[in-house]
């Protein structure tokens, strides 16, 4: 199959690719970038709409570069060859492995996130960096989680770091975005507990029941959980840390609740 | 009490600082840099040497500071104050707290390496990235494991990513560097069996009992562990994975099987 092929920085749709490196052009024009032949075939395979496609096979890691950009162009997606240069110009990380795509940005409602019998959720408050919250989607979907409520968000979830260090998972784990007031009510109104991670209660975390529908609720790194939360939670349980440091990573402790929770329940979703 | 002041990016201390922002100055010297109150703090505590101490008032984040500096004096080390300018000069990262220190490197050696009965062990092979190896570490520090052995390293341990990821678990956690060859002939004289993670096996990490000595074996995260530490190891588990994604960061791992080994001793230090 032949490409087009764009040899200018010039051109009218590359200047409008480096323009979407920018968190307001993104968020204006709903578009995102993806980047990566592991990041292309997950949003590709989870429905996401991809717009246009730009690759430079110098870069490229494998061989099965061209049968995916040829199942693009066959369901009428714009795919351009462009020179190495452009392809970096365009990149928004330092090792796009040859391959840019633009893509539609979803919106994630409370309304369409799935209800499970006795599932399991996980809410992030106001997590701030995108590797973090990237991370906790990599665990979430390993995990087995039904479904992430991202409250009172604090970093654009479409931010290609959040994408590259989810490697994929932003694509494959259901999502809303919401207040923190709207979660509660939406967890409340489905039965669903809250369980809340704090150095303040005698309950670890291995102690707990976590078979039934429950939601895992973590917050930013510095401060822990907004008071709305923490007060109204139904569970609370304490990771134990045995050695000098008095603190873990927040992607790190979400980590260590979705396993416990995971192991209660047989390593199997519901 | 009144500190030397040096107001000058020419003053030939600074330019040293300066100089050891680069890897080869900080291995060649056996020097490395501390920045921020925490990891300072945590680096006086665990007996690190620390030689001098440049501060500036303006970016301090608490009141703590003073005491610190003046502890740092009455010991005899160089503490001296300096311009904004010349603080976000030397600094490593963006936001040093207003506080930079130069420090020995210790050389970690299996033969300092503590033995405990029935001891939790881990050993990093060729992790890669500074912010993994860091994350390494305080998930070691906070699930109490007895010692770390770093395997045919790829990233400097005094790199000031490692020291700032880790939250100071740096100094906290005993360490060893080693070659492959070396770690595995002193772990079978110490009679700890290991466990490695691979997906080929039928054992769920938590059908395995990691009450006796064990050292938890880790990898790259590209490529897994080497022929030498997967073909020997005592123990292969498989850590599930109920989405779609088909691996978990290198960090993110080791946290789940050292929380695992945590949980089965009941969260106490053998």
């Amino acid at each position: 199959m032949e490409f087009l092929k764009i040899t200018s920085l010039q051109n009218s749709s590359i200047k409008h690719v480096v323009k979407l490196r920018e968190h307001r052009t993104r968020d204006k024009e709903q578009l995102t970038i993806l980047e990566g032949y592991r990041e292309l075939t997950r949003a590709d395979e989870y429905g996401l709409e991809i717009i246009e496609c730009y690759f430079s096979p110098d870069q490229f890691l494998g061989e099965n570069e061209y049968p995916l950009l040829e199942s693009f162009a066959a369901k009428g997606i714009k795919v351009c060859e462009v020179t190495p240069q452009i392809l970096t110009k365009i990149a928004y990380r330092d090792r796009p492995e040859g391959l840019i795509a633009v893509a539609k940005m979803r919106r994630h409602t409370l309304e369409d996130m799935p209800i499970v019998p006795n599932g399991l959720y996980l809410v992030a408050e106001s997590v701030e960096k995108p590797g973090n919250l990237g991370s906790i989607l990599r665990s979430a979907d390993a995990a087995g989680v039904d479904g992430l409520i991202i409250c009172d968000k604090c970093t654009d979830i479409y931010n290609p770091n959040v994408i590259r260090a989810s490697t994929g998972a932003l694509f494959s784990v259901p999502l809303a975005e919401a207040s923190s007031e709207e979660a509660l009510d939406w967890l409340r109104k489905n039965n669903i507990k809250t369980l809340a991670a704090t150095p303040h209660t005698e309950y670890n975390y291995t102690d707990v029941d976590m078979t039934q529908a429950v939601a895992i609720v973590v917050g930013r790194e510095q401060c822990g959980l907004s008071d709305l939360w923490m007060n109204d939670a139904d569970l609370k349980v304490v990771i134990p840390m045995l050695g000098k440091i008095d603190s873990l990573n927040v992607a790190t402790a979400t980590t260590i609740l979705l396993y416990e929770a995971a192991r209660q329940r047989g390593f199997k979703k519901k």
